[in-house]
């Protein structure tokens, strides 16, 4: 059985990774993404996976779980920054 | 000392918590937000609030200090999208 402290680790874990389907939603919906930091996308990518090879040598599955996944959505979001961006 | 795997995770963290700053930086420059989700901010700082609450009910000081400092940049950043959302 799973505490109360898991649970809320395990909410704010589902916060936290899904926090980026509303900015691809919104991408998806408009085709304008032009104030939208590319930066932010390479540092963020960047980072999730080296937590995903972190949790690869730690064999943590919650941290693969979660960075495996946000690295899924993040890098698609990127994939959309770049197909939608102003070519001008 | 930290060995290899510490600092992998350090630098992960850093990476992951600082992502929010070229988008901070692009905001405050060009002073437009329209593209830019104001769902993701409102999702991504309630699972960072939960993470810090996890961080302190488990005395968990990385997960405190990461989350931390990931709340009050990307709060900043809600911030800028109300300061400069169009007003029409």
């Amino acid at each position: 059985m799973l505490g109360w402290t898991e649970i809320l680790g395990l909410v704010a874990g589902i916060f936290t990774t899904a926090a980026v389907t509303p900015q691809i939603w919104k991408a998806w919906k408009t085709k304008e993404v032009e104030d939208v930091s590319i930066g932010m996308y390479l540092v963020l990518i960047t980072g999730l996976a080296l937590w995903l090879v972190y949790g690869i040598i730690t064999s943590d599955i919650p941290i693969i779980a979660t960075n495996g996944t946000a690295f899924a959505l993040n890098t698609f979001m990127l994939y959309l920054i770049f197909r939608y961006q102003e070519k001008d």
